[in-house]
């Protein structure tokens, strides 16, 4: 199985040691972005894996290139154009003090200035197996939005599998009509959609999807009606809970007639951002490779687990350490 | 209303990533001090701030300058003259070992060499509307002894509102004679002071405060009785508690008449040195606004909580990352 | 005398030790731009300077103000709106590599998107004696070059010395059409300005400038005749040479009725960028205090000079440095 | 009472801030080895303590030689030939994630081909009155096999006493045949021994152990059956326990007629490596200095929970520290 | 074209700031080595590019790998097996103090210990145009002289132009009858040499080539000799100058029929190790292009003088560098 | 022959990468001074070298021994007590802007503190064959002076060789009486000096030495002169020039009735810190084994260059390193 992303590669940079941005005149730099994390991870699983977006015609361009070819991922099909790359700034928290993330201008990126014209989408399709998109691609430009529902329409068209993860951020989509035009793409891109990443409130806020059963009844069923409509195969997702200051995390993945969701794990958090693409990396590993429901939400919450507890985005995982960290959970100390 | 404060400038030199000064040969550079730390603070909170302090007459004068400037602090009564500046190393601890400051000649500084009349004593007393002195001017030499108490004086007769931070340091003050000389010069001071910090222990070891109630009968009435003696408005102060590898943290306000202790909040510390003058520095915003006992001590543990989760001594929380925890206790990424 | 400038503020980033952006996960981070580098410069030199731009209304405008205020630049007129700040990454060349500069989204940035209706004009120009501006914001966006020109206009009005920079790059006004707005708006500027930076190449091929002398004939004839038709007092710019690998630099300045170019000196680059602007502070400087050409010239050489051997843009430069630059060139070691 | 140790010194090799390989291009240098660890601990309680090993005869070794003067230990009798050093890469671990060690081609280090005789063995054991013997040596190589062996006799037999930590790792010895050459190897060496660091499992797994009573029915007279047999005077070792999510460390000390056990600490771990030397320098100094076994399993398991708390192998601790945190278990901050 | 070099690839540790090893506890760290130079300069310049090697199967050799797919070389054919790269420290000179490397254990990395038959070699032959091989594999191990041999042989039996760079260094040559020995390799491999890069030294000290001219009367004739005999088409090299404290680099390639070597030019040096190589990848790309001797040597020469100025061994150059140096000598600032 | 040095030492701390203190939040941090440069080249070049000195009884005495370990200093004689380290930060320059020292707080340094009978100065005089004592101690205190002449006083009664080096620094005596003072304490202790570091401006300046040849007739016979009043043996210094932007070094060597001037040599300075030092080191390396003048100022000055492009004060110089330099001046790679 091969698999592909649409998605934006972001510069992220990153006082070093809890630093705040006044009071270091260094900071850490990487490349990153849902579908970097996404195919860098399953790259690291030995997934042939394939990047679809655009990067700078200039030596920062040059330079994502050569960190996006170092995590394995393939890059046949970048295009080079425009100057700009979306970039954010991370510090770093700690305890009572939240990490704080500041983005900065994403909207005129050389990816968000690139309609779907820039690329060989034929042969990027043709290419792969499996299409992801991230949802934040329907919200940023009119251009990446419509390049992703036409990408999901094309991959569906030629009986490739679409995955799609709603990311939907309800902080970056506060503009009066935004949320009811989010709505439209949303629903404009689901029918072609066979793997869902997403949440309950998702289905409720967003989708405003009602069906007989209420969300508060049976959970299950609520999510599964809105399977059955759309279609979809696979939706997964996992929840976070603080209880007295000890951070815990579960995942669910449910079909149109099954379900499975993990007892909550603790988590040691280093670097939160990203773990999220970790979970789904894992659902997609367990999918290409048809395992059950619990293997796969095992695996992928496992993975999840390590991507906390790596600095930076991308999830550098294999399947080695998932593996260990499954066999021997207590472990600290490899040699 | 606008603050100053009088108090001594320090370079702090703190080795990377809790390494241990044999294991670097890096230091991390800060200028901090519990002046600086308390009208930084309140410079975040966009009180008009000032600092009066002398600083060498060098290089090191300069950049000391340029970065209390960069906090935000007034510098328009800062003097340049002599040629050191007190200096501290901090080996940051973790876990079982300590955090270990080793001061270097703090008596020789530019600051404790600086008598009262090296400053522009009355344009900076007209200048604000309260003074804020810590109590380790009147152990630090002779000079900065008498500098304190004189302003305390001279401010009181001018009608501001002089505060005090008792801040007061056994380990500190172990000269045969120091104590008792100690005493006399705290008695001296605390008539012309409406806001104090401090704690029953200096209230017991060092002003050795009797009245008809005992500490253990009624801490609150112990203190009271002080505070009527000297004519005290508000007298606030921290409580450290460890339980079961766990930190803790409570925080009091009592007046003459009424008290507010808030109850125990868990702590995770990344630097604890100069968290409690963030919790002076909420303090007294809650006191030039106008702010319930409640309010105010809410407002200031949650500074202080932020402050052991920043590096460094100088707390550069604004109203918003206070309220931010205050609404949200548990949120851990801001985006 | 107090000088205020109108000018963007530029985050920029620098690989360490020569490295270039692929071989580094690290980069410095620095506050930067034309007005930021001369008024930082003023302020070292104990002018009182102020500056007039807008910062993005996030957490890097907070990390910019801390920085602009520890170079001594008074920052009352400075806004915070939008959310971005422009950017370049600077990549440092050794010998026969070229130091390579790659410039991120200006065009959207805070700075670019703020029309003169959001700063205070009106106080601003009371506040200082002498305004600055490059000729950057006249190729930035329409609104900068407005606000450009209105500013100088007003200023003008005021009875306030006008100074401008040409920094005229033809390189950044490449679309076609481009550089014929470009000289109608410098046309539109320059019967304003007291001071103008410049060299010969930018009144022949910017300007288009004829007179009856040529530029090969009588170089400083051919340019006093442009200072006679704007009514300019003041134009000065450096040479730069490369003679046998090793680099040299001079200076002029040139009044319609007398002119000055000192011998040109050898250079030692460490960083040349913002160099440029050390020589316009020094010229500012001797203006600002009556110095003759001869003085003034020798001062601003040597102040760039120092600017070269600084890492960075802003010349932090004091009088003392460049006073012993002038009296002991040779000097290596100052203890 | 002077000690002296016969071991190999690695150099490793260690990412800043939890980094793994891949994400950054710098590293943190240290030298280190059990042999290191334990008579640098040692130098630091201020016990003489020499190190008789062999380093690379070039830049490296001299690199490592400067690092163990600055740790106080003598180096009289380390010698330079070959041209190798031993090197470990530690990707330091966090949460979920384990701590992973590489090394690299110790079989070559200079160390590894040194024989008995590059060495003044007979003035170092006269010099010494205590000699520590690593396990590790038993495996490495044939050379370091033989000459810790002979170490041990020729120590034996001149009235010294000698120490031997099992260190045994199944994992470093899975050729086949490897683990029965090896239990021949310690019953070779441990007729020569008196202090004897290990575990239960080591006497099963490793030294297949049998006696009348079985493990699970009395660990302590299973052991001392053991030390009965060798003629051992003091068998000490730690035990790990992971207690959902926390970690917990407990210390035994037992001899052929007595036994002690600690109850078990919370440890917080910043870098657990080399943390076991801690404790068997501990051990050490009790025994050198005619401790009870309850005080030197105190101390023993305060010196190991402190090295838990320091970055890198080598403990740095002092007595004044364990002390410290044995009277103030929860001081946080000493000034 | 496509070209394929068969090289060790090694770990390069770099002090920073020219620190000594006794002075700084970081290092820089890079993966490097003839090979890896030469192919991803080759890269740089969008030549398709293969290496065959061997890295340790471990976290280190999957650090290497990560770092050479960001070089853009294509990875297909490398083997990951045993556990051990080749090292090196660089202490970086300056001045008078000239820079110092310090190898550790080559003979045992995986390179060194992988055989031909660990390869892909038929498929690898197939897949490229070129082969390139440096003379460091015939010194290294019996396994890689033997290997790199008949790679040579097979590539020129299959058609495909093979490259051999002498790189011959005494010094790692000292050993009795290893001269001799290294003779005889270099005499088989010859004769299926196209392109070899060396000097008048290797030819006379190591070949101990003679005929009817002496190298002094005429050194061309006396290679073309040289060239006549084994067949060679292009035979390349620099020569280095030193002339009062200045360093200068020349360039020759010489065919059987022609000859061309440009005039000298001046160096700055920041990084010199590596140089070599982009000379080398000149040549090769001129060869490849079919350029003319003098493109190809002042293309090379150019090349060679950026690697000069680049940290690291690596050439990072493009064409676009390349071209820039050759048409705008003096230009220090791009922006 | 074994070597003795008394002086001072110090904590440097450095900005990293020529950056100002403004400009940086870290420091370099290195210990040395006069003493430790001196003794700690000597211990490179094998020969049994002491420091008597006291470092501060706190942390940073601790951390500071450990560095003068490393160094191959033998520390038996210093003493820890008082609480300060005197510290110099030096910000490096560049080119045309020199390199700034920013002095803090000597006098009241633990060295400045301590008197003669902290010392075991009998045991110490016994130990060592010669006695290095720096002019600065002369400056230092009154307690540091009298310690000075009395130490040189009793090793010159016990037959040992005083060496004594002037390091007169008008800037620091600049006190009225200061310079008229230093005259008699330098006429105190010259009579039990032996060798003596120097120039003529000390002799003119400091001594006011008057003889029949004055200074610009005949230098040598001047010095002569001198040296014949206090029975010198040797007397040894550096002279320095600038040509040209270019920087230049040549030392001499006097004895009452030779002279030895080597001619001025090419310096390339990556820091002048300390290179004086090494200087002297070799002229004493000379003295010690009975060199010719020729040979000894050949080797002081290779010495010196190789300590201009060291980081840091101390020269980590080696025999071998010297001799590759005065073998091959224009090597600037090993490998």
């Amino acid at each position: 199985m091969k698999i592909g992303a649409y998605g934006e590669v972001m510069l992220r940079l990153t006082p070093p040691e809890h630093l705040q941005l006044e009071q270091t005149h260094t900071l850490r730099m990487a490349y990153t972005g849902t579908g970097v994390n996404l195919v860098g991870n399953l790259a690291h699983f030995e997934i042939e894996s394939y990047l679809l977006t655009a990067l700078p015609d200039n030596r920062l361009g040059k330079a994502a290139l050569a960190n996006l070819k170092s995590l394995g991922i393939q890059t046949a099909y970048i295009v080079q154009q425009h100057q700009h790359i979306g970039t954010y700034f991370a510090e770093m928290g700690f305890g009572a003090r939240p990490t704080e993330v500041t983005y900065q201008n994403r909207k005129s990126s050389s990816f968000s200035l690139s309609p779907i014209e820039a690329y060989d989408v034929k042969q990027f399709i043709e290419q792969v197996d499996m299409l992801h998109i991230c949802g934040i691609s329907l919200s940023l430009t009119e251009i990446t939005a419509q390049t992703a529902i036409t990408l999901a329409k094309e991959a569906h068209a030629a009986g490739k599998i679409v995955c799609f993860d709603f990311n939907f951020r309800p902080s970056l989509n506060q503009e009066p009509g935004k949320k009811e035009q989010m709505k439209q793409r949303y629903e404009e891109i689901l029918p072609y959609c066979t793997i869902v990443f997403g949440s309950t409130r998702d289905l409720v806020e967003l989708m405003q999807w009602k069906t007989e059963v209420s969300v508060s009844e049976n959970e299950t069923a609520f999510i599964q009606s809105f399977l059955a409509h759309y279609d979809i195969t696979w939706f997964a997702g996992t929840k976070r809970q603080v209880i007295n200051h000890e951070k815990f995390l579960s995942g669910y993945l449910i079909t149109p007639t099954d379900a499975f969701e993990i007892p909550k794990q603790r988590l040691e958090v280093l670097d939160r951002i990203g773990a999220g693409d970790a979970y789904a990396a894992g659902i997609l590993l367990g999918f290409a490779e048809g395992w059950s429901l619990e293997e796969t939400v095992a695996f992928a919450i496992a993975n999840a687990r390590l991507a906390h507890a790596i600095q930076g985005d991308v999830p550098l995982t294999t399947r080695k350490q998932v593996k260990q960290l499954l066999e021997h959970p207590d472990t600290d100390l490899i040699r």
